[in-house]
């Protein structure tokens, strides 16, 4: 039995192969390359009461991850969140099946943890000593903490709106920090100009291949956890995309093993009002996305006005008759505490646009009340304070606490 | 197989017994209560094969929590938080067996989540609608949430100078706070006087006897994942102290039960030399601690400046043969930044302060070379943002990142 069954780097755009044992960025026809495993020899290897026993992380899925030899492994014990019933949120959306797929019990606490700890494990593998990205904060400051447990050097530059939070995450690690006055486009040109002056490992989205297989554990838990059957909608908030990327890729290669059957659920992108390319190429039928200009949204990790990987994460959503969904920034913050005030959830701002989203799908019909429908919920809201506002009485010692009405009171827009 | 073989409440101070089933806070001699179970019966029921396959949570461990009746259990996902290797972190301090249970990654980011979900659990249980509680900050928040998810009105009174993320994470729960501008100590009266004019369940710190219940699992965990052997130091950040006597408890039903043999661990209470009751009791032999006048400390959470429970806290660390020590904020933060640095774990100040307590007991000798060791970090380091320094340069778009010595340094004092 090998710790890994991958077998080689592949471009869905031009089919190039390369090796996954030599560091490579982008196929040089421009595209994201994915990565591909022995399926064939993993499928009479490898059967799901072989992962009874093992650890709670995503590395219980070794053989489907990139990494081949253990002691790369760089982890902080990410992975296996937990798949909340939802039963009083959901109740109120006409969803009784709905689960929220908690990503803000990992490291950091943000799902971009899975896409560092594979995405830097394997850099470590590859002998990277230094490696820069862009981030809108969160993948950042994953990034340069599981780089700092490998010993890596990081550079990371994000937008001066980015989460403060996050700022400091960075700060701690020991990483080469930078803010641009812009967007995260403004910060991937500057990273791609440090990259070419020195010679640095391009961490960018996409840009490296096996973020993609850190995000795809997603997928792999939500089929475990809900023994090996499948759910019927899956929500995520997308920005990059490469967690639905990952997911849809998770779904394929389960399905090639053999591991489950049926249709695949259908996948769900959802945007913000203020930054909705996917959307807007969704609602046209096309292939490809086009830059969106003057972005703008309370929940950062989304404003992403042009995604590398935007083909992938439309030809999952038309693979499997799923939809786009844009919210605004007060429809979704009102979410957020009704999230929080039903279920005891602070749900990201992202993770508040799913929910949203799906309150509207379910009232259009496209969801129906049967349905198994999974929120996916990418990081915690203590990432965002600013998004509640909070104005509580102040007492001297010795004070009486005022009765109720209740004396705090959730959200605002910042 | 019952879901729960809980028996009955007893005072550790005078033995007087009470029933699960009723409302009980303190007893009536004025102690805490300590949740008794069925150790005789449970020891032929139960065995350590029976938790193969259960759950990643706390409630894998139901036998041995207050909860009856399987559908009062009020979940976010909360337990089995990693136990990680620090190899880089314990070479730096001559502890090669360094490891830290990390309950950052529990709901809230706070380890408070585990009392919360155990104390809301068996309060809806027990048919509490209203309750109060007095808090540092994250327990407060973590209460909250819980209540809210369990449909419980809560009320929380906060010293003005906690973690100003936790009174977000209050109001968005729909939760009454008020802050206080005094410490933990001041808001505990307000909350007594408001107990006292509402009728309301009074979950301050062990003047109800469930917390210790949810705060106990992590002796359970850190058992169960060292294979049921035991190491041979734990060191615990001490506030009201709840999760030392938690975890000794623990440990003594373990042993009661037959699954652990041998040694209890040495428990160490740390404290910051700003609030060191304990670690004065400790130093003068006594049995109870005295309140600690003008505290202080960046370990917001630990500056607690008389617990109820400091007599048990006491009795674990003698029993034990374990010890108390003080860390100053300066230690305590340049401690912070080397964990981060060197092992990509952003760990609270409360946390921080037990790996320079465990680098102090190895430079004199109290911890020997090849034992091991566990620090518990109590949370997340981004619930503290203020702690850390980042000063980063600001790039205008199409601006190079400069060159090293690197742009952004860790810490400082707030």
């Amino acid at each position: 039995m090998l710790f890994s069954y991958v077998s080689h780097l592949e471009c869905p755009k031009c089919a190039a192969s390369y090796s996954h044992r030599e560091r490579h960025q982008l196929c040089a026809c421009g595209s994201p390359l994915l990565v591909r495993y022995n399926l064939q020899a993993l499928r009479s290897a490898w059967s799901k009461s072989d992962l009874a026993g093992r650890d709670n992380s995503l590395w219980r899925y070794r053989e489907l991850l990139p990494v081949e030899h253990e002691a790369n492994v760089v982890s902080l014990g990410e992975g296996m969140t937990p798949l909340l019933p939802m039963p009083r949120a959901g109740a109120g959306m006409g969803i009784p099946k709905l689960y929220m797929k908690d990503e803000g019990l990992v490291p950091t606490g943000s799902f971009k943890a899975r896409g560092a700890a594979v995405g830097i494990s394997k850099a470590k593998e590859l002998g990277v000593r230094s490696l820069a990205m862009p981030t809108n904060g969160n993948a950042g400051a994953a990034w340069a903490l599981y780089a700092a447990r490998a010993g890596i050097e990081a550079a990371v530059v994000m937008p001066i709106d980015s989460p403060v939070i996050t700022r400091a995450e960075v700060a701690i690690s020991g990483a080469r920090l930078a803010l641009v006055d812009g967007l995260i486009s403004d910060a991937g040109k500057i990273v791609a100009q440090a990259v070419r002056d020195e010679g640095l490992y391009d961490a960018s989205t996409l840009k490296e291949p096996y973020r993609i297989e850190g995000k795809k554990t997603m997928g792999l838990e939500i089929a475990e956890q809900l023994g090996w059957r499948l759910p019927d909608v899956i929500l995520y908030p997308t920005g990059g995309g490469v967690g639905l990327i990952g997911i849809y890729k998770a779904l394929l290669e389960l399905k090639e093993l053999g591991w489950i059957e049926g249709k695949l659920p259908r996948l769900v992108a959802v945007q913000a009002s203020g930054c909705a390319p996917i959307v807007k190429a969704w609602e046209e039928g096309r292939a490809e996305s086009a830059f969106w200009s003057e972005s703008a949204t309370v929940a950062f990790g989304i404003n992403v006005p042009k995604a590398l990987g935007d083909f992938l994460v439309l030809e999952a959503v038309y693979a499997t008759g799923g939809c786009a969904v844009a919210v605004g920034d007060e429809e979704l913050l009102a979410e957020q505490r009704q999230v929080a005030a039903l279920e005891g959830a602070f749900v990201c701002p992202e993770g508040a646009a799913v929910f949203a989203a799906a309150r509207r799908l379910r009232a259009s019909g496209w969801i129906k009340e049967e349905e198994t429908v999974i929120a996916l919920n990418t990081g915690m809201g203590i990432k965002y304070p600013d998004t509640v506002r909070a104005d509580p009485p102040i007492l001297p010692p010795g004070g009486v606490m005022p009765a109720g009405p209740r004396a705090s009171e959730g959200g605002e827009a910042r």
